[in-house]
């Protein structure tokens, strides 16, 4: 990753898990509930689809006459909603009755430490309060119509992401799924895994970055071009996870490589292949870019879109 | 009951369930959890929330210039949102990590018919679902300012209710007091049992009844009534229930009877005796009352309060 874009994302981190910090400490949580909470939302993580929140916001700011600070300050709100909206996911998704993963990111995960029961409790508490923090942040811009009308398309857009036809749904499908894979070479095998991985994974990648556009009042044309990009931004994410998984050392994944195939999961390259594979990801990186030129968008959107496909973790 | 308030129940519940059954209809979940999503939302139900969010809107109708067909179609969206919600929660509440019931209203439960991790699921969609509904319901007002910013607060007091400060931290509460029942003679025991229960079941009802009159545009004074009111229904609603556990018999009750206190849990009863539980439980209807009087709000809230009361099951 250029050295300038790692310094992008500490900064974007920072003011997000800054924020973050300053929702939970003022909850009223009791005390049972808000520890776990703490620990799901505040323990390490990449923050990609905050800092797509903010990067969005930013890149539209000079359209709409906004400069960056306001941008991002527009933003925050909803990078932190999208943040905690995925940190829930991930305490769902580990528990028993789902993944059954006992580790995140080298440490404990939260059912571990503190019982399914209020694991699941936490994550419901992080959902929830995901939607107050967008619906009700404290901001200057908070009284005046436009932004009010703003924040409701934002968070409309983030619920449909995702609930039951979005990220939910997708959990669902690949919950359904599991000792029963179809084929690999069935004739909609390919579009299946598209569909479940755009649900799962991409819906609340679009909706992290769409927000941000909503948020500091884009114009309809802004808006979609965004959608585009964090649409080609989210399945090569997902294909370069796959081939990660593939080809990577569990060092650098910090998981086991080869899970996902072990565990009969479908996956991009037993579909393609991974030279295909690398192909298809980065066919989708160039559409993203194009989303952008075409809208005349610059900023940090196009190498985010870059840094995707070189990463190696 | 009044065979009256009888035949306004059931003509809200129609308008209720006819919506909610649109909604879930129309959704783009996949089938895998669109299914056990409709088993949650749509079995059998008193349906008290969404009635409260009726009947709130209707009362304060006539001091903010409504009539009652405009009145319950603006607190509809909401009605729907709160019931959702409800629903959600005991499909998560049933879960063997949390109360572990297999049968609620004589029916199996969602994660006995669907499994554990699909009922997560279900529960997870229906939350999300219900702020996506509140937010976006498409009705002829929903481009007006007054509209949209009206529908900001309401949902941003459900999310505050529903979430780690409110229903999920009663939840939270009440999951890791099992096993460890504080001494029904300790000096904070009624505190600390009132705090459990305005958060668990309290703050939703609360929820209920405020939305509805937020939809219809009413005042602060009106708002803050609406909220006493609510606040004394849902303790008297509570206590009532607790009473009943001991009193009624399983056949009335549709569950065991006595099932609380022989599962250690704190109760009302044991805490003040059955006459003195009784008494408080009227104290609170009284207020109920006061607070409408005072406001002026006529109407089916003060029938409903006086129901609470009497009702056997």
């Amino acid at each position: 990753m250029p050295s300038d874009l790692e310094t992008y994302f500490q900064d974007c981190r920072r003011d997000v898990e800054a924020a973050l910090d300053r929702i939970l400490a003022a909850s009223h949580a009791p005390a049972v509930v808000a520890e776990p909470i703490r620990y799901a939302a505040l323990g390490p993580g990449k923050r990609l689809r905050p800092i797509l929140t903010i990067a969005a916001a930013e890149s539209v700011a000079p359209q709409v006459g906004l400069d960056v600070t306001a941008a991002r300050a527009a933003a925050l709100p909803a990078a932190c909603a999208v943040e905690m909206i995925h940190a829930y996911s991930l305490v769902h998704d580990d528990l028993p009755a789902m993944d059954d993963d006992a580790l995140r990111r080298g440490r404990p995960t939260t059912h571990v430490v503190y019982g399914d029961g209020m694991a699941i409790l936490a994550g419901d508490g992080l959902l929830t309060d995901a939607f107050r923090v967008l619906a009700s942040w404290p901001d200057g811009d908070a009284r005046e119509a436009a932004s009010t009308a703003r924040r409701l398309r934002a968070l409309t857009r983030l619920a449909e992401a995702a609930g039951s036809a979005g990220m939910v749904g997708g959990q669902a499908i690949d919950l359904a799924a599991v000792g029963q894979p179809a084929p690999a070479d069935a004739p909609d095998a390919a579009a299946a895994l598209e569909d479940m991985h755009g649900r799962k994974t991409g819906a609340l990648i679009r909706a992290a970055a769409v927000m941000g556009a909503l948020l500091v009042g884009a114009d309809a044309r802004l808006v979609d071009a965004i959608d585009v990009y964090a649409r080609e931004l989210g399945l090569a994410f997902q294909i370069v996870d796959d081939i990660l998984d593939v080809e990577g050392s569990a060092d650098a994944l910090g998981k086991t490589a080869g899970k996902d195939a072990a565990a009969g999961k479908p996956t991009f390259p037993a579909l393609y292949g991974l030279a295909e594979s690398r192909r298809r990801a980065a066919a989708c990186i160039d559409r993203a870019h194009r989303a952008l030129t075409t809208a005349g968008i610059a900023g940090r959107l196009g190498e985010i879109a870059d840094w995707s496909l070189t990463r190696t973790r």
